[in-house]
């Protein structure tokens, strides 16, 4: 068995543009020796880029894809009728290679959630969610999905995304039995809107569940639970104001360190800048998914693709600890 | 016309007891010269702390209620068969008596807007919101509605919900034409669950609403709009995630600021409680009523008291300027 880990990079959907993605590959590959690095996209740009940033070429390989998918295309239509895509390049040649273990797209999400679902739910077919893995305060991971693909959820979607996110903390981050939590506007049972009252009763009875119970708003990231489940709608809110927060009260900090002349709080604004910074922080993952599929922000950099090789490593790391067999996110 | 401001506190139903809140009434009076403070409690313990905390005696005024409601009180029939009680007395007092301007308490929220529907709605019976006026980043102020009171809400609550908000800016804070948005996960019109999307048709079309558009969670509290709508379960994660961000981010400064000895970071620590400590934020306001309801957190310290007596001080000075014959919030 090899001690290398195949990533497939999709180079283009990212508003930076390639030529950003490529860079952040030669940083992930400069980074990470281990990694072997497949970019798809138009390649003679990326054998320029490639040769430009002196990248290590026996670890890298290109998959010439001459089409693209933009934020105007319908997904389920560009799914279907854009194979030349890098996108579905990308895709499909995680489906169908076994050599590779996960992927990254800054692109289309609709697109890039419909093209997971066709080629890689496997004979399930379960509807994927998209997930976020967040650093929790007590030094933990937290697992909150779903973050957006599916914002009209009825109580059996929650309890799905509840056994998603079960196997992926367990498989990807080593949990041997991650704490489950319910998103609600209260700690008790009887609060929650219609959805999530119904949710909680099939949580408590669910098998394969530990379920915890409801989590409010304010402990979403304390490490109270391994996986918090919520509709996308309200997991997009969990995921953004907690982005929105931290960005203000970092630019509170640095606006209070120019007024006052205090520079050494500039140093904690670094300090917490490496703690909350989103961009950084990478991207969603699609799960339900026969492979792991990392969905990098559109407004990626080449930080984020350091960040998202970085999560696919380490996912790499753990299943091979764990249980190498398996193959179930 | 008096220059006072006559404000209800019913001093039963915070987790402290009726000490810590009447304490805070003291700080409050101190505070604010023109604030005559009726409090409503048990009157012989009242009249006790009040000579103990030596309180001007001539800007008190005490109305006793013998019993209480507490949180394992059936909201409904608390309000029916506790008339005794000193939040519906405080209820019943800020409705019968024309010169009492405001109240607060800190009670069972659902006796609170259920009592508030019976004595305060007027003919319309409208449906009471909960909402929380929180600073934005550019130093404006925007009203988040609902917070939770109404958990499960259709498209025309939502509109109802961007009503009452815009009466209620417009007359408490003088924003002559209050910016409405929809919280939703993402800019675009097209972007909501099955509600959101509905609602985001009927504000456009809305009389009235001066409406912007939809508003994602990174910017709820960036003062993109005056009056942010959602329902109770959304709006009840966007106050609790800004909370719990906030928390963990100051005890990270905290914890920082001792590990590397740096004591300067201490002031900045001081700086950012000043603005993010919810709990001396005050209260949510019960939106719907003839007159301003605070609700303050069940676990209302003397401080939140004084911060909520100033958000009442605050409309009424706003509501002499702009509008003195309004009565419409």
């Amino acid at each position: 068995m090899s001690s290398f880990v195949k990533i497939v990079l999709d180079t283009k959907g990212a508003d930076k543009g390639p030529a950003e993605l490529i860079r952040g590959g030669a940083a992930a590959l400069a980074k990470y020796p281990s990694l072997i690095l497949v970019l798809v996209g138009d390649e003679p740009f990326m054998r320029e880029e490639c040769t430009s940033l002196c990248m290590p070429m026996d670890r890298v390989e290109l998959i010439h894809a001459p089409d693209g998918i933009t934020n105007y295309d319908n997904p389920m239509e560009a799914v279907f009728t854009k194979p030349e895509s890098s996108m579905i390049k990308t895709v499909t040649a995680l489906a169908d290679r076994e050599d590779l273990f996960g992927m990254i797209s800054a692109g289309n999400t609709g697109a890039l959630l419909a093209s997971a679902l066709r080629h890689l739910s496997g004979k399930d077919r379960v509807r994927p969610a998209m997930a976020a893995v967040l650093p929790a305060a007590d030094g933990s991971f937290t697992c909150l999905l779903d973050t957006g693909a599916t914002v009209d959820c009825d109580a059996r979607t929650l309890l799905h995304f509840a056994h998603l996110g079960t196997a992926f903390m367990r498989d990807m981050y080593g949990v041997s039995s991650p704490r489950v939590g319910l998103l609600s506007n209260g700690a008790e049972p009887t609060k929650g809107n219609r959805v999530v009252k119904e949710a909680h009763l099939l949580l408590k009875e669910a098998e394969g569940i530990h379920f915890i119970g409801n989590v409010e708003g304010n402990r979403a990231l304390s490490g109270d639970c391994d996986v918090l489940v919520c509709d996308g709608f309200a997991g997009n809110q969990v995921l953004k104001v907690t982005e929105g927060t931290a960005t203000r009260i970092i630019t509170d900090a640095v606006r209070y360190s120019k007024k006052t002349g205090n520079a050494s709080i500039m140093e904690l604004v670094g300090h917490l800048m490496g703690i909350y910074d989103i961009s950084a922080l990478g991207g969603g993952i699609i799960l339900g998914c026969a492979k792991p599929v990392i969905k990098a922000r559109g407004s990626a950099t080449d930080k984020t693709v350091v960040s998202t090789v970085g999560m696919l490593m380490n996912m790499a790391e753990n299943r091979a600890l764990f249980d190498p067999t398996k193959n179930t996110i």
